[in-house]
């Protein structure tokens, strides 16, 4: 085994730290927040922190450093209340990358990737179109966390797409079925191939 | 696709419901959280919601749910400062699924699953013997989510070991070399075999 003690960590170089801190904590969702300014711009964005918070009522919750990248997301949330998820999927894995670049506010990401926007049932932000998942979510509050001046967003589960062949009797969604990425560190894309499910455990004798 | 309004989520029978929240939002990452009572039970329990909040400081947090269970790993937290965070691998899947069977705290998970304890350099909780990356943990904060009642726990990289074929020049951890888990939903697990990386992106002209 190699050994990092935190002081070891703490005088890496800055780009070899944050590869190494970001991939440690375990494999990531990899979704697509797509929103829309109050002047009508379009932003699709990636977004590796997206967690379950509660099933009842379901919430969903990600990270954002306000001060330093994807603003026009944070604003358009503040503006409108409301995003979309898409998860990442197999074909289009490159361009969900190049969504991290730091455009300028007036240009829209589905502008810059093969992405198509799609708007349903009068939600007025964008679904990233042949998502094999595609979910609506409304803003709940954020909360400052003083100790790395980031931000949790809370938003509220209000609608949800789901191709037919990912959904089990039970309503699991095999994500495995939709060739759904992970995401590994800052920029390491995996699309796993099989899931296996295990049964609810009770303490044995 | 199929079409789940807020309405008829709410509606969904209880273990339906938690299938579909719980899956709908990605892949998670799989971590075994090992921790010692101040009598010196020994504990290991399965969380799925373990996300880098930032890198400098380094800082990850999970998410509880304290009223109703794993208050073993809560109360060993708040005991002690410390704990220790394991990825699940693929020789263990169902070991590591296992502990989140709801087990007295007088009984450690290591006497009922082959999971073995391991300690090092004076750190007071244990480690899984044979992880592939194993991590202490110092318990940082907990900031309450008064939304639905849960508690984001944030706590502070210490001291990370890894295997060295897992570990890239640029420190980057390939989780795929070292058969790590991902959790899909609440029981589902996938051992992602292959990761690509992308470069940095900047805008297109």
């Amino acid at each position: 085994m190699i050994s990092f003690t935190k002081e070891a960590i703490k005088n890496l170089e800055h780009l070899n730290k944050i590869n190494l801190i970001n991939s440690a904590s375990g494999y990531k969702s990899a979704n697509l927040i797509g929103t829309k300014s109050k002047s009508g711009i379009s932003n699709l964005a990636i977004f590796s922190s997206i967690t379950h918070l509660g099933s009842e009522p379901a919430i969903y919750g990600f990270v954002l450093r306000p001060t330093t990248v994807r603003r026009n997301t944070h604003d358009n949330i503040k503006e409108t209340g409301i995003f979309t998820l898409n998860p990442v999927f197999e074909e289009k894995i490159y361009d969900a990358h190049h969504t991290s670049a730091k455009y300028a506010e007036e240009i829209s990401e589905f502008d810059k990737t093969t992405f198509k926007e799609e708007y349903k049932e009068n939600w007025n932000a964008p679904f990233v179109k042949n998502a094999p998942l595609q979910i609506a979510m409304k803003f709940l509050e954020e909360i400052e966390i003083k100790a790395n001046n980031t931000i949790l967003i809370l938003a509220t589960v209000e609608h949800i797409y789901v191709k037919k062949e990912m959904l089990s009797s039970d309503y699991f969604i095999n994500l495995s079925k939709g060739n759904i990425a992970t995401i590994n560190g800052l920029d390491g894309y995996s699309i796993p191939k099989e899931t296996i499910r295990f049964p609810y455990q009770r303490p044995k004798d």
